[in-house]
Formats: C-alpha cells, sequence, structure tokens
C-alpha cells in the first residue's frame, strides 16, 4: 500500500469535484489501485468555499507557499489556472522535490516542456490529464498506447461552450441567446472570451501537439479562430449542404511539416465528429497501425475532471521513466495562408442589383472555381442579402485578399465569413 | 532499461502484425518506453508462415512447451485463440512463473477469473486488451481510469464483420452479398458463424463485464442472438423510423442487478453509437462521475490488433498491484424475459385478407399496446407480405409468446424478428 499526500491549490470547479471524489471514494481507490491519497493541505485566496465543503480551518491555507513547501506533502495539485502564480507554483512545487498534478492547460502549453524537463532531472511526475478533453482518458491514453504508433494527425472538438452553442445555433437559436443558454447551464463561463475567441482550444492544440508530436509550438504562431463571427444563417446553409460547423482544433503532419489551427470547419456526415453535439468533446486520432481512434465524452465540469486529476494521482504509483512529455521533434510549422481546402464563404450582400456578377468577377480575377451558390430567395428582401459561395480546393491566402477585396468594394457588410470544409 | 523477452505461439494475422511491428519499432519502443521487447522464439504448426516472414529456423519451434518451458523468455504472448490447447498453455506459462499476454476473448471470457487468480498469487501480469475492441485503447483504459468511478453501463458494437454487413444492408445489399464482400475485404472470415450469431461479442461482452462490473459471468446465461435473422427490409423500416440496426453488446448495472444481452437493437439518432458504420466497432461507458465515454476505432485487423498486445508488452513494466482482474461482486443476472423495452417487429405475413384484424387481435390479447403499424403498398404483391408493428414498452417475454402463437396460427412465415429499440 502506497500513500500519497497531496496538497490542493484553489477550491474552484474541480477542486470541490477533487475533494468530494476523494472523500467519498477513497476506500474504494485503496482496494482497487492500493494507494491511500490523502489530502493534508488546502489553499484559496479565503476560506469561504472550503467552509462550504466543510474542511477543517487546521486543513486551510490562504498560502500556497504553506503547502509548496510542506515537507510531508508528496505532490501538489494546481486547479488555479492561469500562467503567472500557477507558474510560480510549479516551479516551487519541483524546486521542493514535489510531483505536480495540474488541470492548467494554458500552463502546459506555455511551459510544459520546460516544466517537464525539470520534473524528469529531479524524477517527478509532472502530469496534466484533466488539461485537454475534462474527463475522458485522454492524454495518459496517448502517452501509454498509441504513441506505440506513429501519430498522423489529431482533429478536436475541444471546447464545449462552443460546441454547445453551436449545437442550439444548428437548432435556429441566434447565438447571443444560444450563449446565455450555456450560460445558465453552466457550460460557459460568465466571461467565456476565451472560449468563443479560439484561445482555450488553441491551449489544447499546444498541449496535443506535444503529446501526439513531440513538438511545443508557439501559440502565437498557430492561426486561431473562433465562433464569433459565426451567423444562424451559416448553420441553416450548412444543414443544407448535409454538413455540421464544428470548431476544430487541429494538428497534421506531412513528412517534416506540422500544421496546427483553430477555426470552425464544415464536417461532412461521415465524419466520426460529425454527431458530437451540445457540451461534448471528442478527439479523433489517426496513427500509422491503429488507423482512425476517437474518444467521446464530457469534456469539463467538476466531476469528470476531478475524476481525470485523480487518474494522474493514481498514476503517481507508476514508474516514471516513459511518462515524461518527450519533446524532440523538429518539425515545419506551416502558415495557414498556405493551405488549400473547399471553402464556404458568406458575404452579406447590401442588396443592389447586379452584386453577383461584381463577386463572382473577383473570385475570376484571383481564379478561385466557385462549385456552387446558394441564395435564400425568402430573406432576399432584407437590405442585407446572405450570399453563399462554395469553391473547389482553394489556398487560404487567395480567398482572404478576395475577401477583402469584396469588402472594400462596399458591396458586402463587414462580416464576411470564410470556413473551410474537412474531409 | 528494462529487457523483456517474449515467446510468440501463433502466427496468424495478429502474430505476424505483432512480429512486423517489433521489428520495425524496436528502436522507437525502446527510446519512448525504456523497455527492449526481444522475440526469443516462435511457435507455429509448421514453419510456413515463420518462412514467410523471414523467421531464422532456429527461433521456430512447433512445440509449445519450448516456449513456455524456456528460462530465459519471461512472457508468453499467446495468439491462436480457442479454449483448450490455448487454456492449457496459459495454465502451464502461469506454472512456469512467466507473465501471459493474450488477445484471445474466449479464453478470457471463460478462463479470465481462474487465471487471473492464480497470475496474482504468482505476481504474474495476465493481460488482454487486444481481446476486446482491437487497437481501441479500451480494457487498459477501464482497469486504470474508468474504474475510478462507478460504471452503470456499457454499450458496445464489438463485431466488425456484423457492423459491416448491418452498414451494407442499409445501404441496400442482400446480406449474403453483404457477407462475401466482407469475407472478399478481409473483414469476414471464412466460416464466419461465432461473428454473425453474435458469440464473438458475448465473449467481449463477459469480458467487460469482469472490467467494468467485477462479475464474471457464465456466458450460458446470457441472452445470444446474432443477426442472421435481419432482413434487408428491416435496415429499410429502420431508415424510415430514423433508426439504425446495429448489433449491441451490453451490460447494465440497477441496484444488486445486472442484466446482460447481444442482440440487435435500434438505436436512434441521438446515440453516439448510431454513426459508427462498416468495419469500425466503438463502445459506450456509461459512469457515475464522468458521465458518457465513447471509443471508437478498428476492432480488429492484423496492426491495430497487434499494437494493443504491444501496449500490454509495455505495460509489464510497471506495477501490478492495481491491475489484476478483481472479480467480487455478486450481481443478481437479470433473465431477459423480464425486460421491458419498446420493441420493433417485423413479420412476413402469407398474403390473406384480414391477416392484419387477426394479428392485432393477438396484440390486444396480450395487451401489448402497438405504436405504429408500417406495410410498403408497393410490395404488397409479393407473396410474403412485410409488415412491421412497433410497440410501447412490452415485457420481453410476453412479446415472444405473442410471436410464437402468431407462427402457430399459419398467418406468417417462419422468419419473424422483434428488435428492441435502445433508448
Amino acid at each position: 500500500m502506497r500513500k500519497i499526500n497531496i496538497g490542493i491549490i484553489g477550491l474552484g470547479t474541480i477542486g470541490e469535484g477533487l475533494f468530494r471524489i476523494i472523500n467519498s471514494q477513497k476506500s474504494s481507490i485503496r482496494k482497487k489501485f492500493n494507494i491511500e491519497i490523502n489530502i493534508i493541505k488546502v489553499c484559496d485566496l479565503d476560506y469561504k468555499l472550503a467552509k462550504k465543503l466543510k474542511i477543517e480551518k487546521k486543513l486551510f491555507t490562504n498560502n500556497y507557499n504553506q503547502i509548496v513547501e510542506d515537507p510531508k506533502i508528496d505532490c501538489v495539485v494546481e486547479l488555479i489556472g492561469g500562467t503567472t502564480i500557477a507558474k510560480t507554483i510549479a516551479d516551487k512545487t519541483l524546486k521542493f522535490n514535489k510531483h505536480f498534478v495540474t488541470a492548467n492547460k494554458a500552463l502546459i502549453a506555455m511551459h510544459g516542456n520546460t516544466l517537464s524537463r525539470v520534473a524528469t532531472k529531479k524524477n517527478l511526475h509532472l502530469m496534466y490529464e484533466a488539461s485537454v478533453g475534462g474527463g475522458i482518458p485522454l492524454l495518459n491514453s496517448i502517452k501509454e498506447s498509441i504513441i506505440i504508433n506513429e501519430i498522423k494527425s489529431f482533429h478536436g472538438i475541444l471546447n464545449g461552450t462552443c460546441n454547445y452553442i453551436l449545437s442550439l445555433m444548428a437548432e435556429g437559436k441566434e447565438f447571443n441567446s444560444a450563449l446565455s443558454e450555456a450560460q445558465k447551464l453552466g457550460f460557459a463561463e460568465a466571461d467565456p472570451t476565451l472560449d468563443i475567441n479560439g484561445y482555450d482550444t488553441a491551449h489544447k492544440v499546444c498541449v496535443m501537439a506535444q503529446e501526439c508530436f513531440g513538438y511545443s509550438p508557439n501559440i502565437k504562431k498557430i492561426h486561431i479562430e473562433g465562433i464569433e463571427k459565426i451567423n444562424k444563417i451559416d448553420l441553416d446553409v450548412a444543414k443544407e449542404l448535409n454538413c455540421k460547423i464544428k470548431l476544430i482544433g487541429k494538428g497534421k503532419i506531412k513528412g517534416k511539416d506540422l500544421s496546427l489551427s483553430v477555426n470552425p470547419m464544415l464536417l461532412k456526415k461521415d465524419n466520426p465528429l460529425f454527431n458530437v453535439e451540445n457540451e461534448f468533446n471528442a478527439v479523433l486520432i489517426d496513427s500509422k497501425n491503429l488507423g482512425p481512434i476517437m474518444k467521446y465524452g464530457y469534456g469539463a465540469g467538476m466531476l469528470p475532471t476531478a475524476s481525470a486529476v485523480i487518474t494522474d494521482l493514481i498514476r503517481l504509483n507508476t514508474d516514471i521513466s516513459s511518462k515524461a512529455m518527450q519533446i524532440s521533434k523538429k518539425y515545419n510549422l506551416l502558415n495557414i495562408n498556405d493551405s488549400k481546402s473547399r471553402f464556404y464563404i458568406r458575404f452579406f450582400v447590401v442588396n443592389k442589383s447586379g452584386y453577383l456578377a461584381k463577386i463572382t468577377s473577383k473570385f475570376a480575377k484571383y481564379k478561385i472555381n466557385i462549385e456552387k451558390i446558394i441564395q435564400n430567395p425568402h430573406i432576399a428582401n432584407l437590405k442585407k442579402v446572405p450570399v453563399v459561395i462554395t469553391t473547389k480546393k482553394s489556398k487560404f491566402s487567395e480567398l482572404d485578399k478576395l475577401l477583402s477585396e469584396v469588402h472594400k468594394s462596399g458591396l458586402t457588410s463587414k462580416e464576411s465569413i470564410m470556413i473551410p470544409f474537412e474531409e
């Protein structure tokens, strides 16, 4: 029987879930895994949340140093998020020779590589299963089995807030009312900016790139687009095209080239991610021997995420050698401007006669082949008429230029959008 | 660096894949996992397959005792299937104090419990990741993380052959031509009996019951139905009902009651298994903290399955204590006769006037509420007219009685079918 003494820093949603599961399942964890997890101390800004959980005062501190420096504690669980204080806590934890477990994707995205090197040198565990995909057994499963094979790509619906909003919009809701419903149900934060603008997904893409490709990207070099510009009309037209729009975090290798991106994409029916709705997350991983593997489940929430943290705590019992992040590969990170796809483009045209000829002439100028033009006649009496054009395989940068030229022409209002098809 | 010396018994599809992956990825496995896997000896009935793989004669034997008794070998990998010789090999392997890794679901379904007890006592690994779900990281992931939570149910599409046939039939193919296409593509065996009749799925259900519920069922007490009786018409009508028919292996707990079954089911669009097509497998696991988790991928095939075997070999490096099968729970195994569902019932009616009144009167007699009656008028000039009746929630045994009474009446030809809806 191994005993693991932990300190928890941060008693928000995940911290509360962790506290609850450890307390209620201590004996079953002991029985199943031969490990006893003891909570030695918890830290939060004030005693309020700890009081709610009936945590005794002597177990509580508002000074994280009392956890990272406590010689009785083997492992620090950081659940405060962010990359400033959390980074200091991570550094100090390793300095004081303790294992470090976190659910913090931003921290691992930005500093995972450095922290991992320090941890490995000191024979300490750095674990972060909960940072991507919430309760879905994902990162450890990549580390311990899928990585045996050569991973070629991953495609993920990695943000439950965005997926929930897009699901509601596909059923006819407007963006804002979908967002407030997500907030009401607790699937979206009070300030959902980092979810909506794609940055949460981008952090997860960075963590996945580390796990799948052994590559630690600079997040600034990744193309990141959120779902803010998506209109209900886009989901209607997507349906007409037998597609769904999903926010996809993606990584793909071709020889020495690596592409990483976060943006809305049009998925066809045969895509395993097509049916992933509401607050669910899913990741599709393609590798040489295994072919496509998909993992699906709740990507957030108190108990799923806390359960993933416990998975890491239990793994503290195992050999460390194969668990460390292995950043070694040098890839050439491609710029999205050079990528090619079929595209969905939606303009809001200021209703003037002859606009279609003018717009399509731009396509001709940029040598972009049009596949389909879709106008909804029943809304053609609006001042702004939505016009959708789908293209044959085209270069991102050319379409981008075309779009800004059309904008400048005054033919369209500003909210045009281009969405690639995922094939 | 740990060295693991293995002997492989059986050079069929998986054996070949294992040999190929170990040879081609030896150094990357060494680097990633700090383990060196050495093949000391391989065994097959004759040298033919070994010769094809360019295995030197001195590495080859046709006597498995030369592997299980070889003191240089740490771990025996059994890939011959079946429960007779394979069982002897398993027993002897443990007797000679070697770890045992297998892809053999029948063996684990029938003898996993006993073998596991012996292995645990001797501090040896018994591992069988490849036995369910092929290359999908499944059993180890249940053992090492999902099991932290209280698992409430699993639903799986666990046989690629059946799923491939049903997918083709949904596109309009007849059973026999779908089967021969599956055979041509290597998704179905020359003798597909155990796939088609549901027994392969049943073995996997037994293994899953052991992992998820700590319960080792007697396979004879499980309701097992295959896909033989399914007609193309059923898939057509299912489509009209916005459903798909899939062969589902299922386990579900309610208090102290456990139900286990293998049978075709009607899935609705919002079921995550709905979109699992062709040769793909998928398992949906519902647990207390995590909610529904789905895992999806190739459930068979040379490289996916061999890759799962390698996962086990790499895990030999880890602590054994938490890895053993834990059979302890006593459940009351329910009889399917007592289960209740909405049902799809299809009769082939011998075309006589008034048949519908006669059939529906039987429903009245058994107090089974009809939801919908579907007849396809365009095929009503056939001698056997397909009639589909869907029911409200009804007891399995009552419907079963009703069906045999209708048969006896001479109103229908024999191939009636009842398929529960999964909701």
